[in-house]
């Protein structure tokens, strides 16, 4: 069996979404863990196998491990084969790859940039800025509900999630809008929210 | 028939190594195109697809398209199969994923992070540093010769890619140091440097 060691509310969050979305939530071992927060609470558990603690981290039954949501993602999308991922092959298979890599390579560090306010030449030339990432999703999402096409899918999960995350940060571009609204609307993350709930006050107890 | 556009000496390098490893440079209709540089030669090619001009980037039969190295890189290992990195369901693959993922979403931030100079609590928390980032590459290396185990695969190739781009970014730890001279030392390598020197003719001639 999978252990997935996660923190309620939290990056690790997605991959609770997707395991909901996959319907393998019991193929899964869900380990909580403790993590430093932003706002000071929390601390690093030693029970946490990530080299730094974080989470998600994903262990498998031969010992290998994944660090990185998209990469846990991917790893899981083709485990368990479902109409949320196209498999190896499939027509979406190329696209898929590329959003889920533009998120971690692109639309992670310029948010994270950007909220922290940190602008430099060798940063622009390497990730370019919020703005042409916020164009480049508006590209994909022209004349389509979902970055793959009519459906929900892996890749709408993981790019809205910074914009569900922080709503704040929804840029003013109604064809992202409509999709983020649309994603937040998902059952899967009604679920996941109820999922959280229980699991913070499990590690709340277990404190 | 799949399409990439390569400038030489470029990011889109390391596709070139990778073609070559599986031994399919002859399936790939190749484009050779210019690419704005650091040191403020070279310009932006109007026939590059690339939302942002940039390369590698990769275009399928169907007109899917692909941004990002990491992305293209398992998009080619899946669409032909060989030893140079594990299929899905194989040993090796979880591994391969991990890494690949890490490479764009930990180290390449933390590298050009680190080229500027800049330091920020935000991007600590976010990404941690140079330092774990060193960590985390030599504990993978311990008691293996490459990063999947006593093979060279596609995981080397990326993840070292930047510390034989700039040598002198090269840590002083010596399972890192003696790796990336494993990679280096590749056949595959040699034969792009010198694909590389004839596209750069090339390039320059229709210039």
């Amino acid at each position: 069996m999978l252990t997935l060691y996660h923190s309620p509310n939290s990056r690790s969050t997605r991959i609770i979404t997707l395991l909901t979305a996959l319907d393998v939530m019991d193929q899964i071992d869900i380990r909580l863990t403790d993590i430093p927060r932003q706002d000071g609470s929390g601390g690093r558990d030693p029970n946490n196998p990530h080299p730094e603690g974080k989470v998600p981290f994903l262990v498998t039954e031969d010992g290998e491990t994944i660090r990185e949501t998209n990469a846990i993602m991917l790893y899981l999308c083709d485990r368990f084969p479902s109409d949320f991922a196209p498999k190896v092959g499939a027509p979406g298979r190329a696209t898929m790859l590329s959003w889920m890599a533009w998120y971690g390579n692109v639309l992670e560090p310029v948010f994270v940039l950007n909220v922290a306010e940190i602008s430099h030449p060798v940063l622009t030339s390497t990730f370019r800025g919020l703005p042409e990432a916020i164009t480049a999703l508006a590209a994909g999402l022209e004349g389509r509900d979902y970055l793959l096409g009519a459906r929900y899918s892996v890749v709408d999960l993981l790019v809205a999630s910074p914009f569900l995350w922080f709503p704040q940060a929804l840029p003013d571009v109604p064809v992202i809008k409509d999709w983020v609204a649309r994603c937040g609307a998902q059952p899967a993350i009604a679920q996941t929210a109820a999922y959280e709930a229980e699991a913070q006050k499990s590690l709340t107890e277990m404190a």
